[in-house]
């Protein structure tokens, strides 16, 4: 089934300050392992690299000297382990790397089910902890409702994208969504069906928010943090809640967190409610997800919306063109088919 | 019933920058007014003084040279509305005055139930809406269950006290509470039945409740924000709950907001709960509130905990005291029994 007799890893060598740089990682070589009873080897086929792998590049995160750690799909291509067999396509957590040894049940260990018409890089993007992310903040968090206004920030990545994908599907009313760049800005508008989008660099967030937004909105996704926070805190109406996925404007400086909100207070005067969302509370929501979305992908009414970045060996490449925001929806790196 | 002829009321001439002086207010003496039809005259007996005062003397808050409001207890004297007779105990929001005259349905009038053995400060204490405010938070907002551990900011103040009381009904763990002064503190650990409180200016308020919490809280009811904010988000075990209810640290400077929390984004880290409680959306819940206190404020397990100013003409008084903090329990103003 594969050729491959070398193993290739991912390590980090140094941690970065600021934005990383290429320097800092080396791939670590060894012979394909050989499964241990109850374990199978898996042959990577596409890695999703995120914005919170640069969280975990800093002091308490990733081992240095260690392969790095990220979701991936891969085929199975020798089993130790009842229930995988020489082909399955799994589920998995150790990416970074070319080949892994995975134990059904651990860790997120999950066989991927083979839904004609749906394209494997759906898996690890609408399908997959991103979308999973954006599914469980608009239905667990926001309790979000048809009708509603929402605003996305960072609207043009992975988890902006499955957001305006999903509440559509949800019934949303107008939504607006930031990006970084006019073609992210024109995108979102276009095929993404965006009603108002505006690019942050444009001027101050809370302007630029306000008038996207003149009659307010009543949800937040907020994949950034900082001011654009405080810009939906404003424009929110009374009772409005956000979901707060990350911050990847303060990514880079974990030391020096930027001034919160100036406004927080808003959050008792309009009765708000800010909470944190992390994924892996919500495994259970997995399947729900798989029956919203499935049908629609495979009619065509949604895509997979993915930057693809070709070859193992560009794997640091496509995690800096993320952190730079080159990506419109979920950046993979694709190793094989 | 009443000899007196002239109405007094309590006026703002300006508005204040930073903490208030005396000589922004002013008394306005009128006759004491007849009831029209649907009204009826009242004497107040007892009146709120609040820290949202503070906020309403700012731009955009009361108008000036008109009388200002506030929560007040106070008995019928002349009456031409249906189900008020003279004698009435009569709850209503037009405060900072010696007469009011009210409409049953309108702005919260409502009768005071007469409960006996438990005292007329109470309608206006842990029954009014301190009390309300403190067991919605409880309740709604936190969803606060047995064995819990709960931090609560100037836990001697009239929510703070509250706050204790209704959490230890309710089956509280550890309580922790902070105050400002060494005998607040030693009244919460004593009589209040705290498990451990500190007064905040012994050090950063942080590092004083991490000592006091050794193994986090799993709740905080926000009368202050600021550092106390800071503080919270940092001992919060994951999934924590916030209620903010206040933010007397910075009602002096609603034009320069403190830098919120610089540790806000551990709110999607621990997947933390932050949310804005305002009592008015919780009238509903005052017969619960009753149902829950009134037999443990008749048999004395459960006193309202007040601090009483004497006499009209002490209003603004009563009101600089509980913005310096010199209350323990709610302030209120008494004009008459």
């Amino acid at each position: 089934m594969t050729t491959q007799r070398t193993a290739r890893a991912f390590q980090l060598a140094a941690r970065p300050h600021g934005f990383p740089t290429a320097d800092l990682f080396t791939v670590d070589e060894t012979p394909v392992p050989e499964p241990e009873p109850g374990t199978a080897v898996v042959e990577n086929l596409y890695l999703s690299v995120d914005p919170y792998h640069r969280e975990l590049m800093d002091e308490g995160g990733w081992e240095l000297g260690t392969p790095l750690e990220g979701r991936a799909i891969g085929r199975v291509t020798a089993s130790r382990a009842p229930g995988l067999t020489e082909g399955d396509l799994v589920f998995h957590r150790a990416g970074w790397r070319t080949h892994a040894v995975v134990t059904p049940g651990q860790d997120g260990v999950r066989t991927v089910p083979s839904y004609d018409g749906v394209p494997l890089a759906a898996h690890l993007s609408i399908l997959g902890g991103t979308g999973l992310t954006a599914y469980v903040a608009l239905t667990r968090t926001l309790e979000f409702r048809a009708g509603q206004d929402l605003f996305v920030s960072a609207a043009a990545g992975g988890v902006g994208t499955a957001v305006a994908r999903i509440a559509r599907l949800l019934g949303a009313g107008r939504l607006i969504g930031s990006a970084g760049t006019p073609a992210k800005v024109a995108r979102l508008t276009g095929e993404l069906g965006f009603d108002a989008a505006f690019d942050y660099h444009d001027g101050p967030v809370g302007e630029l928010l306000a008038k996207a937004a003149p009659d307010g909105i009543d949800a937040y996704v907020d994949n950034v943090g900082g001011d654009h926070l405080e810009g939906a805190i404003s424009v929110l109406r009374d009772h409005g809640r956000i979901a707060w996925v990350g911050a990847i404007s303060q990514y880079h400086s974990a030391h020096e967190p930027p001034a919160a909100p100036r406004n927080l207070f808003d959050i008792v005067g309009k009765s708000l409610r800010l909470e944190g969302v992390l994924v892996r509370d919500y495994g259970y929501a997995q399947a729900e997800l798989e029956a919203l979305l499935v049908p629609h992908l495979q009619s065509g009414l949604i895509a997979p919306d993915v930057t693809v970045v070709d070859g193992f060996e560009r794997t640091v490449d496509g995690f800096f063109g993320m952190l730079r925001g080159e990506n419109t929806g979920k950046m993979l790196i694709k190793i094989a088919d």
